[in-house]
């Protein structure tokens, strides 16, 4: 038997992983990035196939990881978790700086960051492993906690999008909510669910210009449940 | 140039790693178990090489994970993180159920465990990483939050062994506290570090019955820094 409840309790954090040059560079939020040896220090990144951030770590070779705090803006999450890069460029008006391997390096909101040359790279099935060895690690801000996955979905009550190696499809839940008969709403582009039930004003009676709370979405993004 | 301090900067969660089978079984903890893919639902354990479990995993193609809560016993971490089961059964005396593999699953202490069935295992220099496709998983406790690596060192004051991918020489990290002049004893089995700056009692007026909170280790296996 699986119950995928118990996968909510395993730790992560969230990071956003980057790649590209000065020309165009992407990025995109992980929650897997994880070191692999010490000696030397290694790591090993998560990309979904389809990202196009792995486009580009695959052409350049490399990637930086930025360790985002945990009130990073609903515009920075929105912007590099649920939107794709193929359509805009994302480090359009962000605070960028370049690594030694020429990958951007997405400083908005980052408490640190580290940079990794791709040394081996994994086929796990939907997705890469991407093994790189660390060039440049850098604290940047020491007083702000680490953005985790829980307190994302606890706090921020966020879900991962469609291509984490997270993602879980929420009829797979015991859905112990059944009873409750207040309306809820959905956004459609990052899965964030606004519950009548649980907030002090109705969603229909939210004004026009409301935007998501986790990815800055339009209120017209939202679909009843 | 390289700031180990931003590696601490990573949020893990704390497990205990199991395999093997009823007539012998091992288990050690590892900060790094994560989900690599959604569908299906596969997960990498990163080993040392040198581990017994490593052994283990490779012999039955199977291993249990098993996620620890925040007051797990300083008897489960220092049986499971810092003594090695080439020694003697970690699983003696333990409340262990045996998954659809045959490997055991470790319940002391845990909220949820899950069982994986090792599909590809990854070369990455000191550590295996295992590629493991999820076959069981169970919630058993969800009033308790998760043990991290985070909360590990700095409410349990925990380092990493030496054979975790995250541990840190310390003579790589800036000793901010190289003006405190009070004595400071380490435990030589995990590496704990009494402070007789920040504790009430000064560590030679501690009683000889007394044992490392970490790991369970004798008064005798501190050494004076």
């Amino acid at each position: 038997m699986i119950n995928f409840e118990a996968l909510f309790k395993l730790s992560y954090g969230l990071y956003i992983v980057s790649s590209g040059d000065i020309s165009k560079g992407n990025g995109f939020i992980s929650n897997t990035f994880f070191q692999v040896t010490a000696e030397p220090a290694r790591f090993a990144s998560c990309c979904n196939k389809l990202n196009y951030t792995a486009e580009l770590i695959q052409k350049t070779g490399a990637f930086s990881v930025s360790v985002i705090h945990q009130d990073t803006s609903a515009d920075i999450i929105g912007r590099f978790g649920y939107k794709s890069g193929s359509d805009f460029d994302k480090m359009e008006g962000m605070k960028v700086r370049y690594g030694e391997t020429g990958v951007p390096i997405v400083l908005n909101d980052a408490i640190a960051f580290l940079e990794c040359k791709v040394i081996q790279k994994i086929d796990v099935g939907t997705h890469w492993l991407f093994i790189g060895e660390l060039i440049q690690a850098e604290l940047l801000d020491d007083t702000k906690e680490a953005l985790t996955y829980l307190y994302y979905r606890q706090v921020k009550k966020g879900l991962a999008p469609k291509n984490a190696p997270t993602y879980i499809d929420k009829s797979k839940l015991e859905t112990r909510e059944s009873t409750i008969k207040a309306a809820k709403y959905k956004c459609s582009v990052c899965g964030y669910v606004y519950d009548d039930a649980v907030e002090k004003i109705r969603f229909i009676d939210l004004p026009s210009d409301w935007i998501c709370p986790i990815c800055g979405s339009e209120k017209e993004d939202f679909i009843e449940l």
